[in-house]
């Protein structure tokens, strides 16, 4: 039973007694024992929603459990009751769409095949006392194949494999089940109505006890995934240009985007149960819940590039001093500029606002490549550096560059997004930017300080409204008028 | 109803009635049903094994609702045989380990869950008549809790999460159900024996009926993923470097590494399931699954630099024609070797032989890469080329460079696989090879037609024997003496 006591181990609480146990433990066991309950620990740390949910889980169940002490609610239900139970153990899911998700997908499927299960027991009972096995044997075969198979729709697999299930087995149940069929509808209304009681428990606890919406979740996601990237390309310039020096310091921010790399799977299933959820917080209902998919995609292929440019910054540095100087500058401008912009783009997400200041981040980092590109043509021009020498600092270059257009990308696909899903619009009641002066060759000092002096003004219309039906967000590309 | 005949739609057999009605209906609804039936069809054409597995869970279903017709065997179930119906439906996966997982997973939680339950309510008995639905509450409220939060363990949650909740339900049902310890014990030994009916249903007919291995399915899609990355890189060289002719012709092969990108999950699941499985076909039951999920990560590493250097195929062709030319030979050559490296190493995962001809092409595009180098310190000598203008065509040598890298890491893998999983040896009875000159920049001709002159004889040793314990492959970089 030591299972039981996992999430109160996890919390820094004092009990004298269950440490007077582990210290009469073997050595080994002992050690286990706290590598176990340092992994629960972790593991609530990292999410607190994980110890809620599971408290919610155990509440759900208590109180599901009270029909079966309470009297007159027993007697209503009869022995069916206990379906009222499995329903809440087998539909509360982590996030509120997963709940909905399948407890619609129960409740429908039980009414439909519960439905065509009396159908075919009374066709069935037409064909006579011997006829009858035979006869339901056939619609179940026929049924259950049928319906496995349409489990292979990828559509119906992400939204409907619950329901498919639930609906072979109470058909299959229904019509094998051999009672009358008075008794049946008897038995499948008291079912029905335990269904309709435990979902409606898992729903309430579900919402109303600290939710967690897949929809939310994939918004935070998708943003802080972004913020990942970000976080690599700011500090990627002076890694790879002062590499040697700092190794030993917290490099920690150059791990982040490998989780964007197989981020797939997660929003995709995030995706679907969102549909099923009703607005919440800043969410509508009809929140553009595929514009994130989108944008996952597009960080992915980001990720991807940089993946190859983390290659570089960890094989040994061969590339020629002199070289490295002409770039320098330029490579750690774009890629710090790509840093930013993925930066204010995910913040703009995360608040909601339009994101129009990754605009002049972006603008940037057109700059500097195209100062970048200046670089190399003195570089030819000089013709002291062998090609062969210069190769890897040149592929890094080459990379950043792809990497503007991704950012690029990237961003139009949040303009897309703060579009569709009415963003508020940040207004600076001062013009904070410099003319973005599209000059060749060097380098604009006044970014890193201009943030200091812009001053913000957000309009507080509340997220449902429809205040900013078009808000027309500025395309990249074009030039931005503060 | 449309549902019942999709299977049947899926086959072209002639069925005058049916197309009478679709005849019958609008325009639109029949260009519906049209669109259906033909992505049932593509269903099952793309993986028959579809088709078999819906008939199969058919067969299992029409096997156990034998169960309720035979007198003899629905007494000594009594109702309870309703729950091997359940089993039936929530157990039967696509693949053996899946159902064996399952089965495993339930049989086992209920057993647990149910001793569990019974000691729970003699406790909550010793309470008195009011004090029991307390403790029993307080029981289940901890227990749910505490199993739910280790299904966020990844360990628990990949192989034992379906056991998890079938704890929690048992032991739920069997504290709550308000029954006597002696009603318990004979409906626990009801469920118990109907899950193991069930359970041996679903286990005889999922193995012995065309059977779908878990771990066979990882083999051959980890091969099936790196002759993809083969085929893209067989066809790069004549893609980047003619391109503009042909443009209009097949280019499939180029879209197959795409499926690579994000194979991760898949694979993961396949390798958890593949652990449950006994030995089969050519497969023994220690066969290390593990080593196939490295092969897979490196697979996808080198994914991730075809995405990159796919993006050069499509962008507009500005490198010089003479950059083009002096590179074209040895990328060319580089890309072809490591795609025919690529190929031989899986055809022998595909043929459990050991991949000792790939060995020869990872040398040749090591080869080829000298050349490379050679080219290119040629072109940095005559000064006629802007570095701007040469970047793409530069970088795109550059990442070939890194795939060779990564060729070579998966091939080490692969071999490391054969070692561990005692492929068969390949042994050429005339030495077959060219001496390998480490030569610089001149292209080996010999190479195209060599496998004509091979004579390979295969040992027939059985995959289950031992007699290769240590066949110790050459490792990558030694000389490989065929």
């Amino acid at each position: 039973m030591e299972i039981d006591h996992s999430p109160v181990q996890g919390k820094a609480m004092p009990f004298s007694r269950a440490r007077g146990l582990l210290e009469a433990l073997p050595g080994k066991a002992e050690a286990e024992v706290i590598g176990f309950a340092k992994s629960v620990r972790k593991l609530g740390q990292d999410d607190p929603r994980r110890i809620i949910h599971s408290l919610k889980v155990g509440l759900a169940l208590s109180v599901v459990s009270l029909i079966y002490y309470l009297r007159p609610l027993y007697k209503s239900f009869g022995e069916a009751g206990i379906w009222a139970v499995l329903t809440v153990v087998v539909i509360f899911e982590f996030t509120v769409g997963g709940t909905l998700s399948k407890s619609f997908n129960r409740g429908l499927a039980t009414l439909l095949a519960g439905a065509l299960g009396l159908g075919a027991q009374h066709l069935a009972s037409l064909s006579g006392e011997k006829g009858q096995p035979v006869v339901l044997g056939i619609f179940v075969f026929l049924l259950a194949a049928a319906s496995t198979f349409t489990r292979f729709f990828p559509r119906i697999k992400a939204r409907y494999d619950y329901g498919v299930l639930i609906f072979i087995l109470t058909f299959s149940m229904v019509s094998v089940s051999g009672y009358r069929v008075e008794e049946l509808v008897v038995l499948a209304s008291q079912r029905l109505s335990t269904i309709l009681v435990g979902g409606a428990i898992c729903i309430v606890v579900s919402v109303c006890i600290c939710p967690v919406w897949a929809g939310e979740n994939l918004h935070n996601s998708v943003a802080s995934n972004i913020e990942n990237l970000a976080s690599y390309l700011e500090g990627f310039g002076g890694e790879y240009f002062q590499s040697g020096q700092g190794s030993n310091s917290d490099r920690s921010f150059l791990e982040g985007y490998k989780k964007v790399l197989n981020s797939k799977p997660a929003e995709d299933t995030m995706a679907n149960l969102a549909r099923w959820e009703p607005g919440h917080g800043r969410f509508g209902f009809r929140h553009p819940w595929k514009q994130y998919l989108k944008i996952g995609a597009l960080s992915r292929q980001c990720a991807y590039q940089i993946e190859i440019l983390n290659g570089y910054i960890n094989s040994d540095n061969q590339v020629p001093l002199e070289f490295r100087c002409k770039i320098q500058e330029s490579c750690t401008q774009i890629s710090s500029e790509c840093g930013k912009a993925l930066k204010s783009l995910a913040s703009a997400i995360k608040t909601m606002t339009i994101p129009s200041s990754a605009n002049v981040h972006v603008e940037n980092s057109k700059t500097a490549v195209k100062e970048l590109q200046i670089s190399l043509k003195a570089v030819s021009l000089e013709h002291d550096q062998e090609l062969l020498a210069i190769l890897p600092g040149a592929t890094v270059a080459s990379i950043l560059v792809e990497i503007v257009i991704s950012v690029e990308k990237i961003s139009e696909s949040v303009h897309e997004l703060s579009n569709v899903a009415h963003f508020k619009s940040v207004e600076p009641t001062v013009s904070p930017e410099k003319p973005q002066l599209l000059h060749r060759g060097a380098i604009n000092p006044v970014l890193d300080g201009d943030s200091d002096h812009v001053v913000i003004t957000i309009h507080e219309t509340s997220a449902g409204s429809q205040e900013n039906e078009n808000p027309k967000a500025p395309k990249i590309g074009q030039r931005v008028e503060l």
